[in-house]
């Protein structure tokens, strides 16, 4: 068996640092991050130019992530089996709850998203596809979180961030209302990531019975919540019916 | 100055020929169409599986693409700045025209779509963002080979492939028809990549003058022409106007 290939496990460590630097980085910046001798990001950074996947600014000489990424990116969602055999599904779901739907998969301990349908209405919506949404903040995360283990594994003795209020950060809160969600099949998040928004999300089975991703719904608080902030039923039972059309595509349940 | 890195090099082939492919690849298949090793590849393909590039399926052993990309991919779009300083003109744009916008920018000898604006109306319309057009079929496209030596070297000695019986694939016809897109400053393309659909577009310019995208309408043919199958000129005014306005937002032009 042969081993890592340290170059590439570099040049996809130094994509992953202006992924999330959000702008450009100088080489010294991206060599001192990442614990490289100067010479050897450069190297790297050539190469990754050379294929399209960064850009060097001609003015300030910093780096920033190139057009092929974006193409692969696309690429990547045509062959996406979950995604594929989701869009009708995620589509109906949209249009019988009259809310946004998403479909997000586990990646780098967070929620990658990859399919999202505008809630039907005229409103200005932004496209989420492509986004990686915290796992412990989200019903897309608490989904994965309570079916599998290397999302479980990803937040084990992490700091729990809050984005409001009433996103959980203490650990055993969370292991308690994961274990709920594994009784009754299916995750919300009541105003946990933003105030006035809440979503509910239930778990997607691939072969054997894996759990390989999640869908649901999200809006205002007032439309996915009753008067005691409860998620209404309807909308549970149409996620979760959802859920498991997809994973009867997927081969990962029979009924 | 280091030398390009092989392995990353390799990588990159690799992650290509999977976008490529539309598919899912065995080892084998890899390791033959980029006349490599095939323990070298394998090597390749467990470091690009580590660092979640492309993903292996458990039954067949075949290779895709792998999620990381996707975030990766969006992450580009965040920082691409044609896209930003765009994204207000072409909402305008598509509103001014009651046509669908894109934005186009030169990827490997094709049109790399960073931006799209839905048509203004509630029809289904596919998300082409990330889309690759080819540069002698699209308005997009001619626009830029009018205006980019770099695009121009990508078609020159070429084979052009016809789409319909409209599209020009004599490489004479070509040169005439962009030396006119020269002179008067914009690009039109008339069922030349689908039956049915026309489109109009125009350079965008960015620091010192040198065309960085093109910007466009497309939609039915019997409304972006008149009877006679010219570009309506009302929509070739806005199209223009909106190609200024993004160049000047770019340090491209200075009215």
């Amino acid at each position: 068996m042969p081993g890592p290939v340290q170059s590439i496990e570099r040049a996809a460590a130094i994509l992953r640092l202006l992924a999330g630097s959000s702008g450009r980085l100088g080489v010294g910046e991206i060599a001192h991050s990442l614990g490289l001798a100067r010479g050897t990001a450069h190297g790297i950074l050539r190469t990754l130019e050379r294929v399209g996947f960064v850009e060097q600014d001609k003015t300030t000489g910093k780096y920033q992530l190139g057009a092929a990424l974006l193409h692969l990116g696309t690429s990547y969602l045509d062959v996406n089996e979950l995604r594929s055999r989701a869009i009708n599904w995620a589509d109906a779901l949209a249009a019988r709850s009259g809310e946004a739907v998403r479909i997000g998969t586990l990646l780098d301990g967070k929620v990658l998203v990859v399919h999202h349908v505008f809630r039907p209405d005229d409103t200005l919506q932004a496209l989420d596809v492509g986004s990686l949404l915290p796992l412990h903040a989200t019903a897309l995360g608490k989904a994965l979180l309570a079916h599998d283990a290397n999302a479980a594994a990803c937040v084990r003795g992490v700091r729990l961030e809050a984005f409001t209020r009433r996103t959980v950060t203490d650990h055993r809160q969370l292991a308690r209302s994961l274990s709920a969600v594994r009784e009754r099949g299916w995750a919300a998040e009541v105003e946990e990531l933003s105030i006035g928004e809440a979503a509910i999300a239930a778990p997607i089975r691939g072969h054997g019975g894996l759990v390989v991703g999640a869908i649901g719904v999200s809006g205002a608080v007032e439309r996915i919540c009753d008067a005691q902030r409860v998620p209404v039923a309807k909308l549970v039972g149409y996620v979760r019916d959802a859920a498991r059309a997809v994973s009867r595509d997927l081969g990962g349940s029979r009924w």
